[in-house]
């Protein structure tokens, strides 16, 4: 025993030893944020007006436009010392209002799938490709069956989820190239079209959507997504009759690059104003997605750091930026030219914090260096009482990556990823997916992480 | 650094030392254990059945005796050697079909509330009780208001759930008096009956019901609960109309004690069996509560770590028991009968596992004694790859509790509290709000908890 208490106190020194200590007041500080922040529905309601009132928010649509014109004015609610647009060129890539595929059987048996395109897909003809079907898991099937089987017809990327990952962003990466390069590798074997599986947890009828890349090498087909249920029923339909046809037929769009913008709010450094936290999320959503949690959560709980801050009157040293990203989900031309202008501008940044993984809650951080692993392990002891008990090194975020050039420490929220690919790009992403505590909890800790970097930076 | 190399030598060492280091054998039955639980649509699809098709089955009612049913051909579909029914003497409450709340607004305006009876209420009259109403958020104000401004009237208790604690079982803990003393406080100071707020993290229109507790000095008056939104409601129209009067009729009614049951299922130990593991839920639910996270879920985890074990072809050493436990929410008749038995019979029990928060993404386990916390900890190195990290001195479960008195270490499973109290009590705890993936990691969690404690015991 008395050995285990003589570790004891070696261990809590060997983290006394990396932090400067959390003082009380530290400690009441964000007890306080916490008590904000779960009394608070700023987020809460921002996130229902933003997903139910203005929803799907493709970059180039109108409502994409009206999610920053709402931004500029919940920014200014918040409580920024200045709120401003960061202009940029963003894709226009439009779905079209048709996605339909049918199944036909024999000579007069028909039924309608669950699909919608993928983005950046072109259109079939108007009147739709007709054609068999070849189903595949996965492109090494599909590579050794050959142009010969190949070649006309619609090919169909049948890979189930790997529900026995423990963290579904595993499950995810397994299957993610079927739908981003999809139409690629199926275009070179003469296919005249694709039908993906959505990457989905759930045996259920959203069609997901999501990018997929084309190659100027390889002609470009249309390509598309097939709710988790209807690829279960098109596969039941193969095996019984392996001669069955599909038409396909969408009208999506691609439109050339078009103006959008970045929303950018601050409240200013009081020692260091020059030298910036951002904390962000991505305000796009694709095009049948209204974003409760595929991003509206992360964007919600950004800007609601800045007024848990602004409301319990604790003034940052350094300038904290909530950031809006424009483009997430197809070019991220908005976190792109973001980090390109802060490069051009010399402007310092000390750390980015975003929040992308939807708002459910949070259980810890990942960062991008190990040397902020291990500061913000060191301060753990000052977390893990809210619910904080996990730091590790890894993924920050899509839309604060291209600040990593400019070696910028970036950490992403870790958030419980269990019903993520329920909601993903998908018209399940609902307000009514989101619970209060959870998504402020979120905003808590990102604001507890930001209080404690602007204290002892990274 | 070369210190902390060192430091994490002995850390290291100190988690060896404590236990059997596992096996890769043990660390891949593990992972076999969470791949099956995830794969698995056996206990999701169970509880399906036991929440939609019979839904609300408190003790007493048909259909808690359909749930036992239907629990034994379950049983038997996951294998176990033996299936029982372990025969109790449970209360039997019933609800009744009118819990009606009108307010009147001077003479023409009147609203009906949402309520619902409080467990064991008596009934009012069958006209219903119509008085003024006195608002006071707890037992300290109403006591200091004196029986001259309470006598002849309905108490209606109104303090909100304090969402400011990182765990809501912390704010259910800080008003759940209101409910279950209620009654008594208020009839001791001539009350004709009380209305408390529900127990719920948010606002919204269901009422949650729960047990409260006569007194047999203090005479029984009618007590109910009413929706947060409606309580909120209530308070803004009382201080709009202090003289408004409210209407309460409820035909709930108390009838003897009746027979009932708990559901026992076992896997017979291949070497010590007559040294038993429990693994638990509760089958009864309220009447208003289809019982999907109260309890269904622990339910269905436990039955499913017998499946598990019996796919996987795990063998236990000891006899690994599942107990659908009756009667948790009004008496506890079922955990007190079934542990009354144990001692009489002098049946050694080495642990008792319960599952009772909630089917959400588990954290960790809670044990009472410092001892097997200690052990259990000891073991992280091999869960937390898993997702279990967090394991405490706390609380085990209310249905094996009265274990305690033989000396049994008893075990809580520790799952995301956070959505917990929308759920709780009501209608809203419904099928559709369970994630078939947080649910079976539960199952797993508890799976390879009880294949440790079975190599190592406690």
């Amino acid at each position: 025993m008395f050995q285990r208490i003589i570790l004891l106190a070696v261990f809590l020194s060997f983290f006394h030893g990396f932090c400067k200590a959390q003082s009380e007041e530290e400690i009441e500080n964000i007890r306080r944020i916490y008590t904000n922040a779960l009394e608070s529905d700023f987020a809460y309601e921002g996130l229902r007006y933003l997903s139910v009132e203005i929803g799907p928010r493709l970059c180039g649509s109108e409502s994409s436009l009206k999610a920053i014109d709402f931004g500029e004015s919940f920014f200014k609610k918040a409580g920024v010392d200045v709120v401003r647009r960061h202009k940029i060129t963003g894709p226009n890539w439009e779905s079209g209002n048709i996605a339909e595929a049918i199944v036909y059987f024999g000579k007069t048996q028909q039924k309608e799938l669950s699909i919608c395109p993928l983005g950046f897909s072109i259109p079939t003809p108007e009147k739709g490709i007709r054609a068999d079907v070849i189903e595949v898991p996965d492109f090494d099937s599909l590579h050794k069956l050959g142009r010969d089987n190949v070649e006309g017809k619609i090919v169909f990327l049948n890979k189930p989820f790997n529900n026995s990952c423990i963290n579904p962003f595993e499950a995810y990466g397994q299957v993610a190239r079927n739908r981003t390069q999809g139409a690629v590798e199926s275009a070179k074997l003469g296919a005249k079209a694709v039908i993906v599986r959505s990457i989905a947890s759930e045996i259920d009828d959203f069609p997901h959507t999501g990018i997929q890349r084309y190659n100027d090498e390889v002609e470009k087909i249309p390509t598309s997504s097939i709710s988790t249920l209807d690829a279960e029923f098109l596969s039941q339909a193969l095996k019984a009759n392996p001669d069955l046809q599909l038409k396909l037929t969408m009208n999506c769009k691609h439109f050339p690059d078009t103006v959008s913008y970045n929303l950018i709010g601050e409240i200013k450094g009081s020692e260091k104003p020059d030298q910036v936290i951002v904390v962000s999320g991505h305000i796009d959503s694709w095009f049948n997605d209204p974003g409760a949690h595929d991003d509206g959560a992360g964007c919600m709980q950004a800007i609601d750091v800045i007024r848990i801050f602004k409301e319990l009157g604790i003034k940052p040293k350094h300038t904290i930026r909530a950031i809006w990203y424009m483009d997430e989900e197809c070019s991220q031309s908005g976190g792109k030219q973001y980090a390109r202008k802060v490069i051009d501008e010399n402007e310092i940044h000390i750390a980015a914090l975003e929040s992308d993984a939807g708002g459910t809650t949070p259980v810890g951080f990942s960062c991008t260096d190990s040397a902020s692993v291990e500061k913000i392990k060191a301060w753990i002891p000052a977390l893990q009482d809210f619910g904080v008990n996990y730091i590790r090194q890894g993924w920050g975020g899509v839309d604060i990556g291209p600040l990593k050039e400019g070696g910028v420490p970036l950490i992403g929220l870790n958030v419980d990823p269990q019903r993520y690919f329920e909601y993903h790009h998908c018209a399940n992403d609902t307000f009514d997916k989101i619970n209060r505590r959870e998504l402020n909890l979120g905003s808590a800790a990102m604001a507890a992480l930001i209080y404690l970097i602007d204290l002892y930076e990274l």
